[in-house]
């Protein structure tokens, strides 16, 4: 018998059909002969409505932490209680626990407290008794007893560490996309679904924009030896795993993919610091402000010196773009640069795959395919597993499609993915 | 320095506006030098709202108890949250607790649980720090950790616990009333507010159909000698304090008074056994099968016996009257009775009050002031400190006026009350 742990976030409980439709769902998981975990969010527009409740209260954009917290966890206490009941309509053994009931202790940092234990006692014991388990996701308790919340998206922490706690087989994560793409399909129309990708890769894609997992319970995941599978709450289907590297592949399988998928950023802005003194010290007297202001700065890249001046150049959100320009006008002088530059008309586009790593000349297939597409690369940055490339953002679509196309990602039947939902 | 317990309900919670109205009168409380425990209820409508989510889930009007009571006990997790963001906006120091965080131990009879035991350190500890405190009334919490509800209007029964527990000076429940009258103005608008009155005459009141306070809640506050005050959460006003008999009467005051109050009850419905051998065990015969089917039996009257048959009348609920005379139907056969009728146009008046212990002759004025408007008295049933009778249902009103001129209840200064709010 296999244990499971399924998550199904707020638009898959928005209402009690859909409340209904998660309970067929874990029905028939229980069926098949698991012992299923159920962790569920707050239904869709209800941690909006507590939120505008704390700000009329408090009159303020952050209302106090301890209090916004208790207010928001009773969003995912209520649909519990629902799932429960529903659960037991249709004939199966239930129980609900909060955060606090089924001991997910966590730290005292309010709004994105972490997991620090998990006391397991109450759910095995339930679960040996032939109960499906809910627990409110995104919630713990801290050592004074108070009530703490994960973050935004923290449900899905809740039940990777729960799944990491009780040793489940599997963490199945039900959202509104039937798994991960090669590439976003509202860009690609013959992205294809993976069936698996490690957490290494997933990272990359999720820290990249992909939204579908939190980075967090992603990390969580890999931590724990967690394996996790994205699936969609509305259709059936396999999903796609996310796993360790090479873990579990299937016997006779291919070998492992180059590449697994393609992620693009329209979100940043590069700036440059042109004809500065190469000496060092230099890159923390350009970075050092910036920093200090709280701006997160991606990519860096500093050319070569020449005749003892260097340009260095790097990237923020774009929303931090103007404080970032303030700044370095600023320090122009006392750093001795020539000029000061950016341009926020850019997008970045990043190969993502373990399988890079073992292969040489995936950079230059990359650099070739864009080439022959007329696309100049303004920046480039490589790590072990991706490599990414800065260019014109009117480049996004046909960079994309082209690199999709050149790395073989296409879906082989040539079906195309009908893009719907929240995005 | 006093220490005061106030409990606000679900309509004066109702609104943030409300809710700030609240936090002034609190605040204020704590300015005029006391320390101050505040227990709030759900917001107005969201108690309907989430019973209604549970029906739908359920699809039953008796969903399951454990999962209601945690799905019902966030509505005053909500309001605890959002009184305490206001009062600290407000400038005071606060701190909010749920009936569970607080230690508010119940038994596990979910929906309507009794409070064990009360954990009263962090309270302490938070007055002893100048906050004021915020409780979430009507929950507790069992010894699973299982969160139970104290069943519909148990806010009252939170407040009074935990004034007990702390030994509070006073407990105040603020309603939509500015405190207990001498009779429903509605009916009599010269009805006077009384300044004081004994929890057994509020017992009586209540229990006749007053609704201002849970009739456990005054239970509670007699046995534990807490002095209980219900005041308007609208208007300023000193409310009417309710205490032991003779306790605390100021210097000088007035001779008790003989009577509190007339309380009036139109939910009755009378069912009379004609006929009936006078044996021993027959009055079991009758009222046994009544009990059994849960109807619950108000005012039981058995007239004398007459050549060895004797006549048996009873009230119920009119909601109860139908299942009732099916049973005694069905019964009169095997109990040898002449005839079984009935009458649902009865309305049931009493005069309640400690004075007419020592007093003779509250009986006779009664009858007398009710033969003198031609008033015909179907039942009567007298207690220490009551006197009921059934009339036809059209006197209530002319029978509770003159029964309230008669024993001098009319307001002294001729002032007439507006009723608006709930009722």
């Amino acid at each position: 018998m296999a244990l499971i742990v399924q998550k199904y976030g707020g638009s898959s409980v928005g209402t009690i059909e859909r409340i209904e439709n998660v309970a067929r769902k874990v029905i028939a998981s229980r069926d098949a002969g698991n012992q299923v975990v159920v962790v569920v969010s707050a239904m869709k527009g209800e941690t909006d409505r507590l939120t505008e409740l704390a700000r009329a209260a408090a009159q303020t954009d952050h209302p106090r932490p301890r209090e916004l917290d208790l207010l928001l966890s009773t969003g995912e206490t209520v649909t519990i209680t629902l799932l429960t009941m529903v659960l037991e309509r249709l004939g199966a053994s239930a129980r609900c626990y909060t955060g606090a009931q089924v001991g997910i202790r966590t730290d005292s940092a309010f709004s994105k407290a972490r997991i620090q234990e998990i006391d397991n006692r109450f759910i095995q014991g339930d679960l040996d008794a032939g109960r499906i388990v809910v627990v409110a996701g995104f919630q713990g308790v801290d050592e004074r007893g108070s009530i703490t919340t994960l973050g935004r998206g923290g449900s899905d922490t809740t039940a990777v560490a729960l799944a990491a706690a009780l040793s489940a087989d599997e963490c199945q994560i039900y959202t509104d996309v039937d798994g991960v793409y090669t590439t976003d399909p509202r860009v690609v129309p013959t992205a294809r679904r993976l069936d698996r990708i490690t957490f290494e890769e997933m990272l990359e894609l999720a820290s990249l924009g992909s939204k579908v997992l939190q980075i967090r319970a992603v990390e969580f995941a890999g931590k724990y030896h967690v394996p996790l599978r994205v699936l969609s709450s509305f259709e059936d289907g396999p999903g796609t795993l996310i796993t360790m590297e090479g873990a579990d592949m299937p016997q006779g399988s291919m070998e492992e993919p180059l590449i697994a998928g393609i992620a693009f950023n329209r979100d940043e802005a590069k700036l440059t610091v042109l004809g500065v003194p190469d000496t060092p010290g230099i890159a923390a007297g350009i970075l050092g402000p910036i920093a200090a202001a709280n701006i997160e700065v991606d990519m860096i890249v500093q050319n070569i010196s020449n005749e003892g001046l260097t340009d260095f150049t790097f990237t923020v959100h774009k929303n931090d773009y103007d404080r970032a320009m303030d700044i370095l006008r600023k320090q122009a002088e006392s750093l001795g640069a020539l000029e000061v530059f950016g341009n926020k008309s850019i997008t970045k586009l990043s190969l993502v795959g373990v399988g890079m790593r073992s292969h040489a000349g995936v950079a230059s297939r990359m650099f070739d395919t864009l080439a022959a597409e007329g696309i100049n690369i303004q920046m480039i940055s490589t790590s072990e597993i991706k490599i990414s490339v800065v260019v014109d953002e009117k480049y996004l679509e046909l960079g994309t499609r082209a690199l999709h196309r050149a790395f073989e990602l296409d879906d082989e039947e040539g079906n195309t993915v009908t893009v719907e939902g929240e995005g």
